[in-house]
């Protein structure tokens, strides 16, 4: 596993006050669980309002949850009154995204003063077994200046 | 423009009851706004909650209703008892989604017995002027016996 | 279609002259057959030493093509002194890549100061009927310093 | 690290069977240096004839030999008459490609009856330290009767 150094010391803070922000993820009821530099999870329980049209969540959810994991593992190594844009993403969809709970899992591959790819991957918890329901490509832009 | 041939008359139907079923699309509020054999177009009008941390519709509002029209677009051609399902989206994000209402054009660029390729497009409306804001490529699946 | 202005104004000459340096492309035997702001085509004829193990051009044949084509449409609009790096590329292929030659066209969809993003198409001629072998999202990076 | 179970005894020897009749890989001159159940290295030296504008390894040779690798690595999981077709490719280029040798490692991670993801990455050793070039997703197709 890659290590990164970090530019503010206070870059949990950080991370948090961005995500608060985002009235999307409160609409989704997504709540941050990891947060360590390079290294963001994000969490989310199942509830009304989520699914698609065979009962599993959503693909635009379980996306939505490795864009902002992704997105706040870049940003977690990024400078004060840097801001975080994705580019764009990819991603693939591996099983039914079901459970009672989704983890997805954001992470810097590569740093960069411009670009920072990372990786996401989302999990489900069924019958007490991991499943893996989505792995993903992300590209990330440091906008300097457009702090959170 | 490519011409494709529907399978079930009543396919306009088949899209609106199967996009009636997902919770999530009402969540977003998002609407079926045009239905051709192989053509679906969503719209999305602001409200509250949709929001990332700069104010503008988050990338996850986007994608899902740009996934969700390329998804229809495929369904659009299939057989009666096919389902849809999307096996991977890769969306490169243009310009800031802002606008009073977002629209997603999804086209078949490829129909097949297993898997069709999709072309998604997002645009929005500022200052009487269309944006485009997002345009990406999606892999549907055809699931045999999994309708709606 | 979109209208781009050019910076530099031999910019046919600059795209050939780049194009030139690059030994693979040689190696390919493609060649540069249309240019213009923010589009450029590549032609690839069939020889010996391209094949995939069904006798097809090989899916890296298709994608080296396009991927320059759509490098070239990004860097017509570059100015003086700045070079050209493919940042990620996406590919869908979507029928067997065969024919006498295979056409690669490379168009900007944004332009941007840092990022250029472009589509790559791919098609072959199979008797006398055009096939599209293949569509891809391309982001360029505008790279200062480093020209050709 | 995942798992997985083969339905050809002789698996290693269809990859190479296969492989050896790719005659574009042959013109990069790559070679198979790994074979086990769900994973192919594919080795790379340098040599005339494949760089960029820039004297570095073309994308589209990183890209070749990533998609090689992937695709051998799902073909290793497939039963006898099987064959393997690429669907899509996504790549993003994390450092540029020097060194001696390129090192393409291919890693199934999901298996599947019809579709098989992969993951791809692409290594360099310059002055005796491996760099990350690339990595990829890859989305893999079991083709019944195409074996070879």
């Amino acid at each position: 596993m890659a290590h990164f150094d970090v530019r503010v010391e206070a870059y949990k803070e950080r991370v948090l006050a961005s995500f608060a922000k985002q009235s999307f993820l409160r609409t989704l009821g997504a709540q941050v669980t990891h947060i360590a530099p390079g290294e963001v999870d994000i969490t989310l329980h199942a509830k009304e309002g989520l699914e698609q049209q065979h009962g599993f969540f959503h693909a635009g959810v379980t996306t939505t949850i490795m864009d902002s994991a992704a997105g706040y593992a870049a940003f977690s190594l990024f400078g004060a009154g840097d801001g975080v844009l994705t580019s764009e993403l990819k991603v693939n969809l591996l099983n039914p995204a079901r459970g009672a709970f989704l983890l997805a899992k954001g992470r810097v591959i590569k740093p960069g003063r411009m670009l920072t790819i990372c990786q996401g991957d989302v999990y489900g918890a069924v019958d007490g077994k991991d499943i893996h329901i989505a792995t993903g490509l992300f590209t990330m832009v440091r906008a300097e200046g457009l702090e959170l």
